[in-house]
């Protein structure tokens, strides 16, 4: 690390002028559909920056093109080089991506760990890299030596091998992860509706319980405020829209028709 | 829920006979391909539960065995259905994996989330599902309607649509994440070699400062101080071992004879 200006951006920016991502390096992959794949997988992270060692069928190489599904951004920026070493010129942080553990002293990580790491340090100006290995033997050991560090995947000790894209994948989803705020989860209410309010939901409460009770439901009086309680709490639990319990009025609605039809 | 007995196994286990792990079900998979590339990011997980409905090319298929790497596991024990409502029949908790926001309200969690919600429910005793949809266009709003909630991988919004494998594997991985403990991380020590203790560390920065000190490299005397503490600091980062520091001695003592015959 001696001499890095952490300040500095790389001299060689990818095509997409996007500095501040990881850089992944693919060394000796073997086929172009590999390589589409793992650039597939990149830009579903919003990673761009992809450099190839010694590409086996050379680049450009067409059988990328389909896989990548229109990631056009990574291929277009993609950079080869002849060596790693001179793949990693520019980087002060390398990762390298192995399952096997072997008779090598170096701190090892997982890709939840390594994004923790990377994310800060990408932040201050730095420029890291994940090496990954060809698809059928993974990385050499002179080429892992080459590495900061051994980034591994925690995976079934009996089948841990990965696809190479998988593998790409998992670490730009675990950086995505750490560096992106997307809050997808909870209940997305559509934009022409919006929750219930309690007034909407006890006039729907009422108006289903009146006809229950006309119905004969609640024959057993000492029952009923048990299976009234029973009844509200599935449709509370359900966190109705107001669109939704106007449809539901007009189930009870029709429901309570066939039985004065049947009545 | 209704009549749900959490205690009960699925009457229609997987052939590896362990249920106690979701069930991930393909609909109208089109490529033999994915949905072998699709077993064998599963059995990195541990996954071994697969169903398939109306796979296109049917069942079973040859052109699946190759991308799944030696995942017989998986494939041997893949049951096929006719419809979703079938093949989810036994479960009691499914996932509806898409990319795309709906107009349904229905709950959506992450991968992570999902994760964290399969894991105690299928250790009670439970049974979790997780559809997907085919591959050209992801799940109809129909099959999305069958489940409980919407599982959503967070994404680079401009380019989210993930290859099926891909969206198999990060469920996988992150409901293995959840559900093992193994830890990868830290520095591994090779069996025939320990960390090197503080005496032999000493010896070594003595040894490597006093031939420094014969060739002349302290000259400036009050600067002794600060470059040794620089030196040490170096080598304390490197936590070396006990085999690294005779390696060191060696190589000190190797540059130290060089410097004997050019002087």
């Amino acid at each position: 690390m001696a001499g890095t200006d952490r300040s500095r951006r790389p001299a060689k920016a990818s095509a997409s002028g996007d500095a501040a991502v990881p850089v992944f390096i693919l060394i000796e992959p073997q086929l172009g559909e590999n390589i589409g794949m793992s650039a597939r997988a990149m830009l579903n992270c919003g990673l761009t920056r992809l450099r190839l060692v010694r590409p086996r069928q050379g680049w450009p190489n067409e059988h990328a093109v389909a896989p990548s599904s229109g990631a056009d951004v990574v291929l277009d920026g993609v950079e080869v080089f002849e060596t790693t070493e001179e793949a990693i010129a520019d980087l002060e942080l390398v990762y390298a991506t192995t399952a096997r553990t072997r008779d090598m002293v170096k701190p090892c990580v997982t890709p939840f760990e390594a994004a923790e790491e990377m994310a800060p340090f990408i932040a201050e100006g730095g420029n890291c890299g994940v090496l990954f290995g060809r698809e059928s033997r993974g990385l050499t050991n002179d080429d892992t030596t080459l590495a900061d560090k051994i980034l591994s995947v925690p995976l079934n000790p009996a089948f841990p091998s990965l696809n190479l894209a998988q593998a790409v994948f998992v670490i730009g989803y675990e950086w995505f992860q750490r560096t992106t705020d997307i809050n997808l989860s909870g209940v997305h209410i559509p934009k022409d509706t919006r929750p219930a309010n309690k007034q909407e939901l006890t006039n729907m409460f009422e108006h289903l319980e009146d006809e229950l009770e006309a119905g004969g439901f609640f024959h057993v009086t000492e029952k009923k405020p048990i299976m009234v309680r029973s009844i509200r709490n599935v449709f509370q639990r359900a966190t109705m829209t107001e669109q939704e319990v106007r449809t539901f009025r007009g189930v009870i609605k029709s429901l309570a028709n066939i039985h004065r039809k049947k009545g």
